[in-house]
């Protein structure tokens, strides 16, 4: 952390700067040369309101030079992480893809999905319970009978399989019949889950909130961590924009960004990513040219009768036309899929 | 609803659409007139995806012409909902004050700042026991603990007191210390928790998401009242901006907008909405000079030592100073305080 | 200027920046005593681009100290400017009006409405002349006849006349009638007109862009006062944000910023910043409250009849009204009006 | 254009209503099956300003059901419109690169970096000579002086020239010079120079704003289309969000969203869009794979070197590489580069 002060700042008012940084614990190098006097404030200054030094008299600013997160950055850990769900693994040369219906409809529905799924090379198979809807009169999901149906579709077809829970409560039953456990982007700031998931051992599916900023992500990723669960995976799934032709802008430099700062796998969500389907295959596309590990899909084989969010789901023949695609691009990037 | 088709579209694809509206139970009116075909769908839209039709061939653009949400909206009541909290009342003539501190921290600092409101004729105290924070890592609140001083605090001086609680399964216990329970900003579209919400019978203070809009904080209050809780204070606290010389930007006009769209009651949150001291003040006036129902306002005897939020705390004299600047301005907008 | 090192960096990585800052004729001050490396860069670094040094292999961040502004910054200048524009002053005790019509559409609507304006005691008369409309398609304004017919109402009136000018070639026939000359916000980074504007000797309006920082606006300004013009006035309009319920969101707390960032006056549109008719009142009321040394408003006898912009102009008895509520605000702030 | 009035709109409140749009020349259909009441507005409603109609009492909400622009959208010209620049094609199955520096340095400098961008298959050569720079102290451009040396590096080489004009007054010298003007993104609604552009007879590259919408984009593009020129090529060069690692997100999704509301070329620029070299490869890729029809890249022979932007900047090795990676990636979107 450096504390820099004004340049007319005087002598005592950077005093009582230095002393409140010692009372705390913190050692201070005073650098001499610069215009400016500015302040080195050495020590784990992680969990520091820099406002609280911000607000004394004569300081300009007060800058953290390190970043707020640890265990989720590239210089706690160098080498990509990979996390493995089934048979699938992200974060690796591989390129996986998850696909799946956005509501679990019936037992028939996801085991009919799964099928058809599975012919297309897909790993590991979505679908959801719980819903988080906009409107308390909308459609919220089978809950726990769904997970049920959803495990054994996947069993049936040798999938892994994710689904989303909205609070901590939602835990112990997903627990049961999960691979991989997803956090919503409403909830990517819902502390008390995160603390919860870092207690158990089940790879995180962690979606960025739609106006959260990458660090706050990776913040939230550390939430997980900080608890002992090193397994989490990122996923960039559209942020809010002023732009309304389309649901939410899918953040594609989150991809290159997240990757440097961090060792966790990133996938993208282009479905709920642009929102609408004749743009989910270039989004997807573009996604796997800019260097994700993996994707996740709604697919449908009848999108317009889901229960939700159908109009974003790909018919099953787009998916399959989308992943012959994809192999292309896989190459450019000299990755497989 | 309203399903506009493009100028050239055909017969046929309009008589698909029409047919997917009848099959969901609506009454379709066709207006004839315009350049383009525009159909009237009448029934109860509100749970409907635009977008399921959106996706239709010869379909220009599909307009929900109903808001959303039913109970917290002007249509729905007219008449200015008041939600007492203690000898408190949100939303008739007179304006309220909330105060206290960021966090409570301890049985004496949350007594000692209580007698301190009381003294300035503040009727409603604040105080944190479970505390969001960005890091895992900083200081989480004294939980269940806290909540019992504040409550002595605000007993000891006849006060009603407020507090956040972070995930539904924190409602049980705030329920035998307070008065009116917060939903954080965070916290806007947990809707596992919203429901919990509406089934007990205590007043919500609901602040609206950092990136949220005005509807989708009316809908996080829909979630509320449908459960059957009408006691709802929608609460302002600043939105994020492409500023950084603010921690975010207290969007004044969100009090007359909600004013006209809602019977709620609307309070603005200064100290948060603009993150730094010395312009809560000049952030605080203006909320009552656009017509808010009221104040939340963090205090604190000593801000520098404050457990959170400090840089964003006013000293006591500076609130006392301000509850006076306060008072002329409501003479200004026909009010009292 | 600051450059923070990886905690891996090399000496080599370290010496290789050394050297380009010597190049560039900087001095060098090496902080040791921190975790990270720290170089404090002396010299005039103001137009230094941080990511000529941010892409160096081993360099984890660098921070600019200084502002980029300086003529425009309050250290530059710690007293508040006064700017006058005829007989009204922005920028000290008084707070000033500036009103009148969107569009000047006839000689007789700009002298009829310039006399119902000079009853309610405001000193300065707008009129837009040269209109940037988003589409070709609309109403462009009187162009220069219109500036003729303002300054005869002005005249006539002994009132001071501002309009706006597109582009640096309308200063020639703007210098000949009016006596400020305003900025649109969608000119604010048209650097080749706010150049020219450097070299005259005429108070200039400058608007904030719709998406723009408070330090771009104030770079905005510097480069008028780097020509040599120091008459600015900073106006905040409404800045774009998620909210569709208005046109724009008047950012408030523009004003406390500004205000002690710079030594210009800052005033507010709030028939811009919200758009509504109904809701211009009340944000030109927070506007005094929070400390705007003024006010741009529109007004209008007929405002349905407006060739521009009649939804958010107020009838001449609304903004009577108006400025009586303000002088009660004023009194408040300890400012006349 | 649709008027939608609340439920419990008068008869007298929607006769007000109809009157003025009667008088303003419209034809108005009364659709009376729906619970609110709903006019039909027929006529050309593209300059109206639906405010006008919307502070109407009883209207709650009106609604522009056609675009406001015409000779950008697909509806008025079915076909892809194919932009020739010198031996370049933008818009048909073949993908064209646009490359070179940032600013034109020395008549040496780009002779130098056309040559080797010649090398690459490139066939169109960019390089500013007026620079739209934040702050007045930093390098402006070479001016015409710098135009004339593009001219003769494009001429040696056989390629085509683009460069950028900041205002209507730089129209004349760039004609003489340039096959192809460029609008800078804080030009975008510089309405006077988009005007001016529409009477010229060169094909013109139309940056989107940093904050602007689609729909304001082809707004800008109408404007110079209105005046006759209808050669123009849409570029996505980044938009401003709440992200800070990069200096700008690169909207992907901008590309197959126009694809689908214009018939009217788009390119992406990766290296402003971005902000930081390692990055723009990645970008570039993500542009082809969503549907581009072209890219404009920064490219120097010594980027750490470069005047300006040389962060953003790729070695000429690295273009060489990733031209090699976009060829692959163009034969999975069934095109050619």
């Amino acid at each position: 952390m450096i504390v820099v002060f004004n340049e007319n700042a005087t002598d005592k008012q950077i005093q009582k700067v230095t002393e409140k940084l010692y009372d705390k614990g913190f050692d201070v190098h005073r650098s001499t040369g610069t215009a400016q006097i500015v302040l080195g404030v050495v020590g784990d200054t992680g969990t520091v309101d820099i406002r609280d030094y911000e607000v004394f008299e004569g300081v300009h600013e007060v800058i953290r030079i390190s970043e707020p997160y640890k265990l989720a950055s590239r210089s706690f850990k160098k080498e990509d992480t990979i996390v493995k769900v089934g048979k699938a693994t992200f974060g690796g040369k591989q390129i996986s893809m998850i696909a799946g219906p956005c509501s679990i409809e019936s037992r028939e529905q996801i085991k009919k999905i799964a099928r058809m799924m599975k012919k297309t090379g897909t790993k590991v198979l979505r679908g959801g319970a719980y819903k988080p809807r906009t409107s308390p009169y909308a459609f919220q999901g089978m809950g726990e009978e769904g997970l049920k149906y959803l495990r054994e579709a996947g069993d049936m077809n040798d999938m892994a399989v994710v689904s989303e829970v909205m609070d901590r409560m939602d835990i112990i039953p997903a627990l049961k019949y999960v691979d991989m456990i997803q956090v919503g982007a409403r909830n990517m700031q819902n502390f008390a889950l995160l603390k919860e998931l870092g207690k158990i051992d089940l790879p995180i599916l962690l979606k960025r909130g739609m106006s959260a900023t990458l660090q706050e992500l990776l913040m939230a990723a550390e939430y997980i961590m900080a608890g002992g669960n090193h397994q989490v995976i990122l996923c960039e799934r559209g942020i809010r924009t002023f732009e309304n032709y389309t649901r939410n802008t899918l953040d594609i430099s989150a991809i290159p960004v997240l990757k440097k700062l961090s060792h966790l796998p990133v996938i993208t969500d282009p479905s709920h990513g642009i929102g609408i389907r004749d743009k989910v295959a270039p989004m997807a596309r573009a996604s796997v040219a800019a260097g994700a590990d993996g994707l996740i899909i709604e697919t449908h084989y009848d999108p317009e009768k889901a229960f939700s969010d159908g109009a974003q789901t790909l018919y099953i023949k787009q998916y399959e036309e989308l992943v012959k695609e994809l192999k292309i691009i896989a190459t450019a990037v000299k990755r497989t899929l």
